[in-house]
Formats: structure tokens, C-alpha cells, sequence
């Protein structure tokens, strides 16, 4: 189902999940040829060559699809999870791609290889927020920080059409700044799934959202949450804590409101250190709606500098789920534009 | 006493203090023309108005004593403290110039009206971390992270040749991101000068090292620092710490050390943000000398990601008192070449 006008050239965009592959098309100026991005299963474990098999047909399909032919399209993007080499291209050691041939993977250039198209690659919260930067709530501004809040907490900066990929591919990595350290006289930490201590992404998380309702749970504190937590599947639990909150329930209120606390405290570091026009969240948290953002205003008003408090926005995204793909896309579209692809 | 050779055009930079104003000349390649600086009293306290008059002086005196003219001179870089509108080139309540006519003060206007030269304006530390950047230690690097560690932490980050000065002039304030936040049922972190709790600088600043010396004091710590703490003067305190430290006293050595983990925490922070080539560290605490900085890095390593730990180059500075105007003379220098100046 064909946009009926766009502007050529055409970009393909992809995003690559560790469940699922998402692709479809934008336009020159960021518009999506399709109503709805092709998705279809990464198939991870079943190795590197197959998942980029699933890449390649799902951007065919894309293609197909949007009644267009690859002649139209000048270049693709990709956006990927993992540790990875940016300039070179390569996946290194993908935490949420297992399976054979993942590790030290040329995913790009063997992409480019089964497309014949050039491919543009990019970590996929960089992805992100180069599309809410292009297209999306940071349309027009001068920088952008943007968190993907979901079970880990993911980071993308643009700052003037730059992204902020950081000489190791580390940049933006904020889901592991630490915003409390270990300290003689104090108690340890929140252990992060990366290792360490005190992340961001230990306090913020889904993940640790669920950690701190558990461990109340295991404290005896009064709350409804205990009729239903056993029966609650592990990917609802974050939304169930949510919705109880919403229903008045104390324990889970607080859970949901020192998560705000902690991505504020997140936020004002980074508008400490970028100092964006604006801080955009996205991802499954944001669901619990316009009081959970808030919060979260509110408490870095307490915490930023005056001028940075009263002027940097603060909003969730609105390219929802697409703007893997759009970014992507929207990535290779600068790079062709600069020279770089 | 000018160098023999330079090539042209020339820059002159300042460094506005809050006690002294340096002024020196660079050529086209960074190579200062004065084997020293001159340096006048800044005299904040008599306004503004002559504050400006005495820059003025300082830069004239520089081109004097390089033997050039001012013809000679494509521009002038001026690096300054204190909140600031970068883009408009005004101060706006600068907490080290405290005097009449300094809030809201056009500074770089009535600069480039006084010496009738182009004007360009910078926060002092990312000027610094520009000079370094360009002709320091971080030359031919892709970016750098630069903290001044003095009675406050200042900061400053370039990458591909921008200064992340911010969309409200308060990129790089990294001395206020936060690294022990306020939670309920912990001990209320430290108390930042700037007023707000848990920053880097209420823990690793100079001034800060002296707060925690004190504590221990009071608290009846055993230590040879009693004997000479009350007849040290102020500005020699932290030095004193350092040079016991050395000297085998248990309780300073360990406040050095803690300091140097301090720093380190900060600076895995902007490695997972910034992810620079280089951090480096510069100002008062820097003479404690090469122990100090390799219990930074030895912290660096535990902290940060494994990629940026092995690879990230984490040094001193080298361009010492320098760096204010040398830096400012090269931004002036790079807004000349972009068109922006």
C-alpha cells in the first residue's frame, strides 16, 4: 500500500530486534511509504546468516510491498543491539543475538553484499534517536538525548545532524552512567545486568522495576500486587505494577515514582553534559502515560541548572516502535548526503 | 620576545579569570609567540567596565611585546567564566566576577567594539579542552573530554573539531552531574557549592577534599595533617593533603585516593556518554603527579565498559595555565575558517 505521492530517492530502513526484524521505506523527506513496516522473526539462534537472510527479505518484502522497485532506492540503513565496531561495520559480541556466527559478524558489508545496495549501519537507540531528531518530536531542534526505557535502558545523542557514536562505538551508553557509586559507609549499590554497580539502567529499568517490587514483596509490605504477581507473566509485571499504582495502590505508586525520580536524575545528568533543546523517552515504560512524564519533569526542575531546567524539553517520542527503522533509514540518507556511504 | 618565525595569521586569545587575565598571541598553527603570557589583575571588583579595559590593555600589551601589529591579527578568542549566553556573546551572572555591570554584560560586542577586532566567545573550560584538543596533548584525536580540577571541577568536550557548548550554554557543566543521588534511607549525599546534592565537585574538588579533611579532623582522626591544618593557609590546604599522602600519613593517602575514585566515576560517566579518544585531566590537583593519575586510570578500568577501559587514553594536560587563551585564541581561529566569525 503505496503512499500515493512521495519524493524520490527512496531508503530502506531496517531494525534489527533480537526477536523480531522490522523493515520498511521513508521517502527523501522522512515520510513511510507503508502503513504498517514488515515484521518478521529474527531467528537468532538459529545463527547470524539465516537472521540476515530474515534482514534481506524483510526488506524485499518492504519493497514489494510499497509497489516500488530497488531501482528507487538509493541506500539502505540498519540499526542493530550489541556491542559493535560503527565505522567497520561489524557486530563484536551482541548480548541479545545468541547463536552461531554472531560474534565478530561483518553484518553490513554482508548485507550490502545480498542487497547490492550500500548499507549505512548504526546502534539501534542511536537509530532512534536520529529518527525522533529527523522526523519526529525533535523535528527542528539543534540536539536531542534520547532513553529507550525497556528492560534495559537504552541511549541515543544528535547533536547538529551529528550522532554522538563515540570513538569505541560506546557512545551514549547511559544506560551505564553511574548515578550512584559504591561508597565505604554506604550500602552496596544496585547490581546493573552489565555487572557493575549503581547504572542508570539498575534503578530505572523494567528490569529493576520488577527487582524492587520483588524485594518488597519479599519485605511483607502491604500491597495488591502480591495477589496477582505469581500469575503475571515476567513481560506484563512492569505494566501490572503500573496499573495497580494508578489504582491507588501505595507500594506500587512509589515503585513508579522513584522510577521517575531515577530517569530524571539520568536526564539532568546528560543536560549537564550535552545540554540538548531536548530529552525525549521512549519505549514500553512511557505507556504508563502523561503523569509518569510529569514526574519526571518535575523532579529535574529540582535537579538541573536553572537556565537547562526552564528551557530543555522534556516529552516522550512519537515514532513509537518505527523509529528503529525510520532512523535507520534516515541515517543512510545523511550519509549519502554527506559524502559518507 | 617574539619567535623567530610564525606563520600568518595570527590570534590573539584571552583568559578571563576572576583574579587575572591572561593574554597571548598563537599563529595559524597554535605556536604561541610569547614564551610567556602577560597576566594583569582582572580587578572584577571595580566592574566590569574596567575589567573589559584591562583585557584590552593585556591583549594590546601582548601584541607589543610579540612585536607585530594588530594588522597582523585576524581575530580574537576570549574565554570566560561564569553563566553565559555563548552564541550572544553575553555574561549573565558569572558567581567569580561579582562587581558592578557584570550581569547581563555583552562582553564579546564591547570587546570587538574596544580593540576593533572580531570577537569570538567561549566558557573557559571548553576553551581549554580546545587547546588541548587542538595543540595539546589531544592533538590529532578524534574528541576529548577535558575536567579542570581546581576549588570547583570545570569540563569541557570536543569532538570532530565542535565544542558541545550546549542548545543554553551548559554543555559540559559535568562538575553538577550527579554520581550519589538522594535516596530515601541512605545518608544524605554531599552538598554541592552550587546547592544541590551528590555532584562530582562536592565530592572531588579541591574545596571538597579539604571538607572531607576537615570532617576527619573533627571526628578525631590520628594524623600529622592536626599539626599544620589551622596554620595552612586556605589556598594551600589541598596541597598539604597531597604532600602528607606522599609523606606516609594513612588518612590523607586515603582522601587522595578517594578523590582519585571520585574522578574516576566521573569520567567512566562521560566515557559512556562522550566516549572520547582522550579525558583528560588538568589544574591544581593534577601536581599531585603520576600516582594520583594512575589510581584514576587503575579506577577507570574497573568502572567503564571494556572496549573504552582498554582504549581510552586518560592523561594530564600539557599545556598547563596555558591552555584559557590558547584555546580561545584557536576557537577564534576555527570560527574564522568555518565562516562563523
Amino acid at each position: 500500500m503505496a503512499k500515493k505521492t512521495w519524493k524520490p530517492p527512496l531508503y530502506v530502513g531496517i531494525d534489527l530486534g533480537g526477536t523480531l526484524i522490522k523493515a520498511g521505506l521513508v521517502d527523501d523527506t522522512g515520510q513511510p511509504l507503508l502503513e504498517e513496516a514488515v515484521s518478521v522473526p529474527t531467528e537468532a539462534a538459529r545463527g547470524a546468516d539465516i537472521a540476515l537472510e530474515n534482514m534481506a527479505r524483510a526488506a524485499e518484502e518492504a519493497v514489494r510491498r510499497a509497489g516500488v522497485t530497488w531501482d528507487d532506492v538509493r541506500a539502505v540503513g540498519l540499526g542493530s543491539p550489541g556491542t559493535m565496531d560503527i565505522p567497520a561495520g561489524m557486530l563484536l559480541d551482541p548480548v541479545n543475538l545468541k547463536g552461531p556466527g554472531w560474534q565478530n559478524f561483518p553484518i553490513r558489508d554482508r548485507l550490502a553484499e545480498r542487497l547490492n545496495k550500500k548499507v549505512a549501519f548504526q546502534n539501534d537507540a542511536n537509530a532512534a534517536a536520529y529518527a525522533e531528531y529527523w522526523v519526529g518530536v525533535g523535528r527542528d531542534v539543534h540536539s536531542l538525548v534520547l532513553f529507550t526505557l525497556g528492560t534495559g535502558i537504552g541511549c541515543g545523542i544528535v547533536v547538529e545532524d551529528m550522532i554522538i557514536e563515540g570513538r569505541h562505538s560506546h557512545g551514549a551508553e547511559c544506560g551505564h552512567i553511574v548515578i550512584c557509586m559504591r561508597q565505604e559507609g554506604y550500602p552496596l549499590p544496585r547490581r546493573c545486568g552489565c555487572g557493575r554497580y549503581g547504572c542508570l539502567e539498575a534503578y530505572a529499568s523494567a528490569t529493576a522495576l520488577e527487582k524492587r517490587a520483588q524485594e518488597g514483596l519479599d519485605a511483607g509490605v502491604q500491597t495488591r500486587l502480591r495477589e496477582v504477581w505469581d500469575s503475571t507473566p515476567e513481560e506484563d509485571k512492569a505494566r501490572v505494577i503500573d496499573e495497580l499504582a494508578k489504582g491507588g495502590d501505595e507500594f506500587c505508586h512509589r515503585l513508579m515514582r522513584e522510577t521517575a525520580y531515577y530517569l530524571a536524575v539520568g536526564a539532568t545528568n546528560l543536560m549537564h553534559t550535552i545540554d540538548p533543546d531536548i530529552v525525549v523517552f521512549t519505549g514500553g515504560m512511557t505507556r504508563s502515560g502523561p503523569e509518569f512524564l510529569e514526574w519526571i519533569r518535575a523532579d529535574i526542575r529540582k535537579l538541573a541548572f536553572p537556565t537547562p531546567a526552564e528551557n530543555t524539553a522534556v516529552v516522550y517520542g512519537i515514532l513509537g516502535t518505527n523509529a528503529g527503522y525510520i532512523g535507520a533509514a534516515g541515517w543512510a540518507r545523511r550519509q549519502c548526503e554527506h559524502g559518507l556511504l
